[in-house]
């Protein structure tokens, strides 16, 4: 019998205990004994949850349970969820999360104490919700050099462009659509400012330079929130569609980069096609190629998956080798990535109508191609340029950029 | 210093000599320890490739020597690989293979000497080239109970079908041009006739069904070859497009079933963009939901790149559980999964044109919807209709019918 706690009984945590119910005979099987979920920790009561007599406010009932031996961590947040995480850790019981901002906030210290105390901390559902991304990251792709990431990793986001294309309506439409059908929260900072997309790129770009910590901080990330019908309507007349990407690269001859922007996506790609709530992950990997992991990167169930799938890998392992590899910070050297402004990108560049030359001409000393040429649009696709040069041309030219991808 | 040996200097024999070589620096980071390739076993000699000097034609130097523990298997067929493939479990010395010929038709017992020997059999690029399916489906969804596989795992179909409806071409012409390019082999049937999709998707659902074994012989398979111009112009009106897909269903109260067939896969479903040599396969877990794994289903360093990733898992594991499951024979029982004829399934149904509401009256028992009405056609979706009944009133009907996917 292994006995895990839950930590926070919340969309996620409430989803975990019914998975790991609901699919109890086969997790049995694969473990050869049972797994039982022995105390849910929160501060509020759940009278009419099946799992009610589970749940307990008294931290100490779980952590200095020496039975209880995997906690799951579905409290969300940097605060509570790190000094309980920690407390955990240290009494080495694994510890398995779905909470990215701590992941990306506090990875290297958790990582570490885990190591210490011979338990895991893992996190695939962190990344992609129910998408195994984090695990074929580390274990599959072990023999490819990681050469690149472009992931739509956030659903709220996603939904919000989408609905904004197919029904022609406004960024402000669009989120109160997205708010009544509880895909977007009453405070949508963190998902239309980017800052739930910069995290999960925080960790996708640690586990590809082999533990070397990226931080959040310093990801330059811009949301959505600025994202116009026009701009919609002209990504349409462009052959794209308009989509938030959290772009990683490891270039052999350069320094890593990594930024969150909306691109334009043309339509030619496969991430075009990731719609509504979905995320899309591609993943190029010298060997690989080309891969692309596509599920729902929200939700009850789907989270709670890959939070379970976690569970029973540290259930397995009983505290040994994960195939994890820890991170650590880079030392003395500040930051790991390139500064945003000498990343270079891709772009598409609009102004008005009847100035096709001129825009040619200002960006002649780039890969220059002519992608809408009408009354109302002359627009460039401008390759192997870098952001400050971007910025700079666009201004002097009265033009408007969007990154692109392809 | 971990070594091993690759037997079969072919493609994927050496793309992953290729692969160990120019990522040695990260292997050894990840393993913590140098990984060797120490012999390479085939009749030929390879004197201009640069691993010219560690190519043996005698067997014995790899299987009678007591450093290599790790042998890639990447000979094909079911005859000397097998042999082989035995000969080096029963030596306790790992195997990871890509063959999935020999994989799906003596996996079972395999295995079982892999077991017995206390090492390992693994088989990742037997499925998908390089996308990361396998050990996705053993490990991040062991929580999960899969209730259906729709898979395009054959590029080079793929390929031809793509070509078949974006160049307007016959099915000899497309094949033709496949030949020419690399794509398909100078005797395609393995791949068009559907037994190359067949032999992954008895791995697949065996693997599903926890390691019941799905013989190759009880999945029902229709290849490409039948498919006419006509077949893909319809679909183009019917909004949908041909693709080979491998079917594998596990509904809660019933027998499993699974089947190869083209299907009329709707453009709305994310599966109607794996365009060309790629592949895409959708995998539905009952916590989950749909996720989608897509890449380069073959080629020499994509198929490589998995077969390193599994050896890479094999060096870590020592011989230890990868989390693999050993599949069994059902038994006495005969065959596992549900007879083609009872399987239910969705399909559109095509007949000359003004003829609609005869093709309504004929499946008027099943849930059936207006597909196509003009002139030339008139063409039903049916829904929830088995296979007999599918065959019989088509039949009777004087209509043409295909699975559908959407």
């Amino acid at each position: 019998m292994i006995n895990a706690a839950i930590l926070g009984f919340g969309v996620v945590g409430a989803g975990t205990a019914e998975v790991l119910s609901m699919n109890s005979d086969k997790i049995t099987g694969v473990l050869g004994e049972e797994l039982k979920v022995k105390k849910i920790l929160d501060i509020r009561d759940f009278p009419d949850s099946p799992f009610a007599d589970l749940v307990t406010h008294d931290a100490d009932e779980v952590f200095e349970d020496p039975e209880i031996s995997i906690v799951v961590e579905t409290i969300g947040g940097a605060r509570i969820a790190y000094e309980y995480t920690k407390r955990a850790l240290s009494k080495g019981k694994s510890v398995v999360t779905s909470n990215k901002e701590l992941v990306s906030t506090h990875g290297v210290e958790l990582m570490s104490i885990a190591e210490a105390n011979g338990c895991c901390y893992l996190y695939e559902a962190a990344v992609g919700g129910g998408i195994p991304i984090i695990r074929p990251l580390h274990r599959c792709l072990a023999a490819n050099r990681i050469e690149r990431i472009a992931g739509i990793v956030n659903g709220t986001t996603n939904y919000i462009l989408t609905n904004m294309r197919t029904a022609g309506i406004s960024y402000d439409e669009a989120i109160k659509q997205a708010q009544s059908k509880g895909y977007a929260e009453q405070n949508p900072a963190a998902d239309v400012d980017g800052i739930d997309a910069q995290r999960k790129l925080s960790i996708m770009s640690s586990i590809c330079l082999e533990g070397l910590y990226v931080a959040p901080s310093e990801i330059h990330t811009t949301g959505i929130t600025a994202i116009t019908p026009e701009d919609v309507e002209f990504a349409s007349e462009a052959g794209c569609a308009i989509k938030l990407l959290a772009i990683f690269e490891n270039p052999e001859d350069g320094k890593p980069s990594a930024f969150v922007a909306p691109h334009m996506v043309r339509k030619t790609a496969l991430l075009a096609s990731v719609e509504d709530v979905f995320n899309g992950i591609v993943v190029v990997g010298n060997a690989l190629g080309e891969a692309m992991f596509y599920g729902k990167g929200a939700g009850k169930l789907p989270t709670a998956s890959a939070v379970a799938g976690d569970v029973l890998e540290v259930a397995k392992a009983h505290g040994k080798d994960t195939g994890f590899k820890n991170w650590h910070a880079s030392g003395s050297e500040g930051r790991v990535t390139a500064e945003y402004g000498s990343i270079v990108t891709k772009a598409v560049v609009r102004t008005a109508g009847g100035r096709i030359d001129d825009l040619k001409k200002v960006f002649d000393k780039y890969d220059v191609e002519v992608a809408v040429d009408n009354d109302k649009y002359s627009a460039v696709f401008v390759r192997g340029i870098d952001h400050d040069s971007l910025i700079r041309l666009s201004e002097a030219s009265g033009s408007v950029w969007m990154n692109m991808y392809e």
